[in-house]
């Protein structure tokens, strides 16, 4: 035990230090008003099937009982979609929730975890709070792996595909590479956003002894208020990764709705055709009116104007009703989520103005 | 960095060695026949005030988006039912969440947890997945909480009251002399189960700079399917536990369904004044088939035969399609959920057998 003593009159005294120096990670904005046009987190732009909400209403009738804590329905509804052994999903609250499992599960203090940089925040925000540290490996303007991550000492490597905020995704063989060649690591494919792109790699969870791929249904299933994600990996690491998750960490309705999402693959793939057909045109739209944006496989585009900041014009948009990320560490880039039509058309409207 | 080399011959040498060791939390059997008496895990025999299925019928029409990161609506409903500031309310995904948040908030490898035994089980599983080491302190016949605690070095100690498996509470008064005496320490009082008691010490988080209370709807509220809790404590401790929680961990169903049951106390209130009602009956009915019954402050009973192994009882009322808890520490017990009185009528005149 270290030798640190609390002091009531100094309430962060009865944390461990890494936390208290700790700022936590920030969210997306979720403003209350409902006229807002939100285009800061990557939500869908469209509901969920419709199935998802009678599932829903029906799993009510048993809210007093404790939900599966294997959550096996849902399991095997994955293992059937991707043909992998159900012995081998994990469902979480979000794959959120199953990034910091992995975490938990695999990184020891002082331990390195390694990804390119600039990705999804929350990585950083985990490995500190383990103690760990993070090694972030700068992306190449092709946002190819990069190269430093086939021998860099790491305990856990993640690669996010498509990547956020990027948006770009490398190719499988890209990454069979990396398992490969890293078989002393743990890999965390995390494809939160691979139904909005060309391909997936995702059953490479069962075809490398080292690598787990994460999916979520927040985007192409439309589902960000449920929290439900799932990684897909072999029974052997599936069991670990069980020993550190909450018995229930999945509720009676997350597991209803993600079934019947799960079951109307053609809600989700008419929504995921609507999104990309929007995205190519804001993306020729954003070109049009000067910014660099990266090709897109995701439900969101980068738009960058190299060397400028563009915090004035997302405050501008702010102030005019319409929510766009914007990153201290990306002065130059605004990521947009890409919404519906009559949303997307809005922020064209505003974004030119001057 | 430790010198472990991971082998993907042997997947667990990718995870720590302390969960590699380690053989998970077990929870009780969640069976799928609906016929099956389940007495196993402490559930509410009554179903939820009814509009918790409407607010979650609502909550339905936005699950595209991501919920509220703060979950504010249900923290002000929280802080005007005790009397607290909001800003001191934590809410998780069921008071498991928040345990497992504590504990990664404030203990390190190595550091002592301190607890009376026995008690619930999960918290051995979380210190061990902590790496952290479990201290457990034999409570007396008494269940009062054991002098031990007052001294014994530790960083962090839970008291659960009323306490499980035994159902027996301790006063405010012992909570707050152990709370005063170990300002060196943060004390989790842990009321999963206070609604079914005759007294509560939720103020206590606010009252003390050392103390975090943690709540749950699981039992009181029927909604043990929606995984909702919170823990009050004051709002410096709170923005410290907010760092480690994902931002997303309560979906909108489990926001909306808490809001609503959280109006509603008269259903819950009534659902109480009934488990109360079935659980003098049962705990009289024991006592007179020879058990000892310890006096029940909860929504089970402990009934033991002292020296009496009820391995063989608890058997032979699962082949009669009624499930209860047995522990293979406390050996002469079994741990009976107060159900509905048809259930504990079948379980009393099944149990009342040769």
């Amino acid at each position: 035990m270290q030798n640190r003593i609390p002091d009531p009159a100094a309430p962060s005294s009865y944390v461990r230090p890494e936390i208290a120096a700790l700022e936590g990670y920030v969210p997306g904005e979720q403003p209350r008003d409902p006229r807002v046009v939100k285009l800061n987190t990557n939500e869908n732009a469209y509901p969920p099937s419709a199935r998802v909400r009678s599932a829903i209403v029906e799993a009510c009738d048993r809210l007093q009982l404790y939900p599966d804590p294997s959550a096996r329905a849902v399991r095997e509804r994955v293992a059937e979609l991707y043909g992998v052994d159900a012995d081998g999903v994990v469902v979480g609250n979000g794959s959120d929730e199953i990034l910091s499992l992995i975490l938990r599960a695999v990184v020891d203090p002082g331990d390195a975890v390694a990804y390119g940089s600039p990705t999804y925040s929350l990585y950083d925000t985990l490995v500190a709070l383990q103690a760990a540290r993070s090694v972030r490996v700068p992306y190449g303007d092709d946002y190819a792996i990069p190269r430093e991550l086939f021998s860099i000492p790491a305990r856990l490597i993640f690669v996010c595909n498509p990547n956020a905020p990027s948006g770009t995704a490398v190719t499988r063989a890209e990454l069979d590479a990396l398992a490969i060649a890293r078989r002393d690591v743990l890999l965390v494919v995390d494809e939160a956003y691979v139904d909005f792109a060309d391909a997936c790699a995702t059953t490479m969870g069962i075809e490398h002894p080292n690598v787990v791929v994460l999916r979520t249904l927040s985007k192409s299933y439309s589902l960000a208020g449920l929290r439900v994600g799932f990684a897909i990996t072999t029974p052997a690491l599936a069991t670990e990764l069980n020993k550190v998750k909450d018995s229930y960490n999945v509720s009676r309705l997350a597991q209803a709705g993600a079934l019947a999402a799960l079951e109307d693959q053609d809600a989700m793939l008419a929504h995921v055709a609507r999104v990309r057909a929007t995205r190519a045109r804001l993306g020729e739209r954003l070109c049009a009116l000067g910014y660099v944006v990266a090709p897109s496989q995701t439900n969101f585009v980068l738009a960058r104007r190299p060397g400028v900041s563009l915090l004035p014009t997302k405050e501008s948009l702010q102030r005019r009703g319409i929510l766009v990320r914007w990153f201290a560490e990306l002065p130059d880039a605004l990521r947009i989520t890409v919404g519906t039509d009559a949303e997307i058309d809005r922020l064209l409207e505003e974004i030119a103005r001057p």
